[in-house]
């Protein structure tokens, strides 16, 4: 069954899209939204990211049956404090996190008495704000579930039903087990470009203007991830640091490996490092998680 | 005033893109190829990636007034033997290679007496072989030739008219300067996703199916870079080893200090790297360097 009203704390990219995405894959459910800028809400309102844009948080969560918190990680404890006064005694409280044990641990602490269910929808573009969003943002993508371990399992299978309304695949896994695995394949990928693109523009030997004519050669790939939100990933790194210290020191092994056979001229340990990689492509693919055209069809529309 | 026959060593991604370019910009110009691959031979005849493909080397290069070698850096010399001796005397050799330092001081000995004069379009998609070239891939894209230093001007000018014909924005600089720009943005960029490709697949605590289903979070930008040519990039990383080296350690002094910033939990660097590379993808994006939709127009043909 689905929920009657569902309200949206902060209105950017997946703020937005989960108003839009609601409006048109759950017709009959309400959906009220608030964000802690007022230029957000002005635009989120012209935009019509939800049914209503209040003025403040509580407004905005009275009455609901589920309250997702889109704000960045760092600004989940004030969220939860805005709203915690007005939430109805049935309502279940989730989030969008990138990281989800310490916003588990403390979504508990701050809301007592309430069901807490985090969740985190592995989807997203570059852009941020009230103009990112768009209502398609979750179609074949993955969003993953994180109860913790005394849930109710039926609030837990409506939250699941919900983003599968919106076009989601779900999977339910233990938080920790989520911080390892989102390390993996969504944190140290951006660090990494985050790093390398800084990295370019303050070389000695080779002008800033360079690098961007140059780009074409892969360098743009990274910029594009490291165009992402700053504060959100400021807080992605703060609060999922033993993940992401785990899995960057065991990067950096295989990257030194990687730097002695370039040294040693080992042009073997290259080529097979190198002939491995390509089964991993092929299988993003082959399951819908990635576009298979050359290129990811960048310029087909030229 | 353009080239009358235009031979292609070499058959794959950036050969076959070459001989459909030539048919359709330079129509007048007659282009022959051949591939040490019978196979790919016989596809390149299929798809008539040349107007005629030879079934050896000499005959393919006889009477070409540009004959350009489109094999991987390593298999430079065996190529150069093999037209050698069929060359005609007013010939201008070039080549698309990656790396430009060895490469240039290769062809320059192995070809005494001929015009070499080096080139390399920054252009590519992680296909290969000779089912992947498309007449459109140099479309503003750049084309850095690296002339030696006693080139013939007038020579130089007519291969960067050639460039430029098939779509190419032209630049010309010292091969030692090419190989560092290049080490920054490509050589390091693929190093760093064919080895972080690696990394995620040999992780204890996560399992490769779950790399794959959540690689939208990031992980999937990077294993397209590392779906490219095996055999290319090792001979990219054998043949321009100081310059990628250099780079590599910039990278890494830089990922160290993101470490440090991290385990220290300090919010404040962390911001200000990830605040300063916006700016950078807004210049690729504005020179026409990359695609301005949001995740590069991906899933944009659903």
């Amino acid at each position: 069954m689905s929920y009657r009203h569902v309200a949206i704390i902060g209105l950017g990219l997946i703020g937005g899209s989960i108003g839009l995405a609601v409006r048109e894959d759950l017709p009959d459910t309400k959906t009220t939204g608030w964000d802690i800028d007022p230029a957000v809400r002005r635009r989120a309102r012209e935009r019509g990211l939800t049914d209503t844009v209040c003025e403040d948080a509580g407004e905005a969560v009275r009455g609901a049956d589920l309250v997702i918190l889109c704000v960045p990680v760092g600004a989940m404890p004030a969220a939860a404090a805005a709203i915690a006064a007005d939430l109805s005694p049935e309502c279940v409280v989730s989030d969008v996190g990138s990281s989800k044990r310490t916003i588990t641990d403390m979504l508990v602490d701050a809301l007592p008495g309430f069901t807490v269910i985090p969740a985190h929808p592995v989807a997203g573009t570059e852009h941020s704000g009230p103009d990112a969003g768009f209502s398609m943002l979750f179609h074949q993508r993955w969003c993953i579930v994180t109860p913790p371990a005394d849930a109710d399992r039926a609030q837990v299978a409506r939250l699941v039903d919900f983003w599968e309304s919106l076009g989601a695949m779900v999977e339910t896994m233990d938080a920790d087990h989520h911080d390892k695995v989102l390390a993996v394949t969504s944190h140290i990928p951006h660090l990494i470009a985050y790093t390398i693109v800084g990295t370019a523009s303050d070389m000695e030997t080779v002008t800033r203007s360079e690098v961007i004519k140059y780009s074409a050669g892969g360098f743009r790939d990274f910029t594009r991830i490291a165009a992402s939100d700053p504060t959100m990933w400021r807080d992605v790194f703060l609060n999922n640091k033993d993940a992401v210290l785990e899995m960057l020191d065991t990067f950096l092994t295989d990257l030194a490996l990687m730097r002695e056979a370039i040294r040693a001229g080992d042009g073997q340990t290259m080529f097979d490092t190198f002939s491995r990689t390509r089964a991993i492509r092929r299988s993003i693919v082959a399951l819908g998680q990635d576009d298979a055209r050359p290129d990811f069809g960048r310029g087909d529309h030229k």
